[in-house]
């Protein structure tokens, strides 16, 4: 029996292990380690390391867990459910597991275009997260694929690095607040494309073409340096449902200052959770692993009096 | 003119510079790199560092912060007022700044006893952060100082890690929650020590002993191995009482999920804010100065519309 099981290994499971080992809560870490920031190809705004790959700090973060002694499971959780205050957990390689305690740090999926060229130049010019990657590309020309939000924030943010910015919607409108589209319409460095979708990512070494399904200025295509496709996340919720964990309506996990669902014993943190403004970081994520696991170390305390 | 002056260099500071320079806001930062965490003897719970020196961090911090271009200046705030929406501050090296924008991240000072012997066994064997040090007396006898909620959980904290925990207290009860108080109580490894005060700490190259006001068990002293000072925080707000940002009880600065103060353009990130449920962190006071900085960069735009 763990006294806390901790599925996904990302910045905020690894950082809630090392807390809770440190505390000696006896706790696993169930998921690849590094989880969305292993792929990252540079991080460079996490405070400490000037500069460092995505598979770098996932060894890193690994190596760090099992210093404080936490077990790690490279597998998949299959089912959850819990009994009499107790949650078992199935892994897809038939282990079984109980815990007293869960945290869901299973972070979110940049959602997809499904498009060719997607995979293959996903940190070769083309990335999920302009906050994250929009540094690379000052003074150069980048395309911003969506029509939400997240899409016209990023083109506005993007304005004031790169040299030139394409905003290519799918629709003839945006679905942003009014500031954003104002925003951008009033920027010069913006070029919106609307009614146009990506069908094809090109490029050698890297990204340098996007091939669109209708022609824009009587071409196919357009030459970028960079692509930032920003249509939104899919949180990864699908495993808490049956356990009535509360979503909100992004679909993320409901949390109190302490991490804390509204089920108790479950605990969320990360890029899945509410809090840090729903600002999806390295930094936060590891941020609230570590403010769920001094909140659980305290609340074992308290219910064991 | 500087779009972001941040008044502090501790990790909400350096991080939220970082983060700031990336979105091409101006910036400059103020105050010793690295704050309280330079202090820190050995750092083993940010994720990425299975162990750091505090100077050691310090220094990375720094050299992260200027590899993005942000300035620095290693003096004190003396004079900060804000007038038709822009800030001016005044330095204790006579410099004079203006901008948009203050990030308030000077961090909190830990009360002190002012004995003998507690400047010079600071980091060999006594600390001021039990959750961030407690860990390095596993199997060892150490004595928790103070009465309150901090002192009487890291007391049950200790219990798990150390072989034995004294308590003392300068009073005959304790000022804490319920649940603490009986945990405390209750638990066999805790034994308290009322109506004391610690008159002095001793040691050689790290303290071994702590010298009582009054006898206990018909002794002057208690032989120790680790000593933590649990008697509370001292937030530095004195600096922005003029420009009426509100304050809670505790002597923080209320913030909301952005980090955004009651004041146009005033904003608060680390250890000084009530942000990540208070709980004083590297690792927390860096993702409120990432959240911070975004928050700042989105606000400014809106603002420009």
């Amino acid at each position: 029996m763990y006294d806390l099981a901790i599925i996904g290994a990302g910045p905020a499971g690894m950082s809630a292990s090392i807390y809770s080992s440190r505390y000696g809560v006896k706790n696993i870490v169930i998921g690849q380690p590094g989880g969305l920031a292993a792929n990252t190809h540079e991080i460079g705004n996490y405070l400490g390391f000037e500069t460092i790959t995505g598979f770098e700090f996932a060894q890193k973060g690994e190596a760090h867990v099992k210093k404080y002694g936490a077990e790690m499971e490279y597998a998949l959780v299959k089912q959850l459910s819990k009994e009499d205050n107790v949650f078992k957990i199935t892994l897809d390689n038939s282990k079984e597991l109980e815990a007293k305690n869960i945290l869901i740090a299973v972070g979110t999926a940049h959602r997809s275009l499904g498009i060719a060229g997607e995979k293959e130049f996903l940190g070769k010019g083309l990335s999920y997260c302009t906050t994250c990657d929009g540094y690379f590309y000052r003074g150069k020309t980048v395309a911003i694929n969506g029509g939400g939000d997240s899409a016209l924030s990023a083109a506005v943010f993007m304005a004031d690095i790169a040299e030139k910015v394409y905003l290519i919607h799918r629709r003839d409108e945006f679905r942003a607040e009014d500031f954003w589209i104002e925003s951008v319409k009033k920027n010069p460095k913006i070029e919106v494309v609307y009614n146009t979708n990506i069908k094809e990512i090109k490029g050698d070494t890297k990204l340098n073409e996007i091939i669109l399904d209708v022609p824009y200025k009587d071409l196919n295509s357009i030459a970028i340096d960079g692509l930032f496709i920003e249509i939104g996340f899919v949180p990864n919720v699908e495993l808490v449902r049956g356990l009535g964990v509360e979503i909100d309506d992004g679909g993320f996990i409901k949390v109190d200052a302490e991490q804390k669902t509204n089920i108790a014993g479950v605990w969320a943190a990360g890029d899945i959770s509410t809090n840090s403004n729903k600002f999806k970081q390295i930094v936060t994520a590891a941020a609230e692993g570590a403010v769920a696991a001094v909140s659980i170390q305290k609340h074992s305390k308290k219910v064991a009096v």
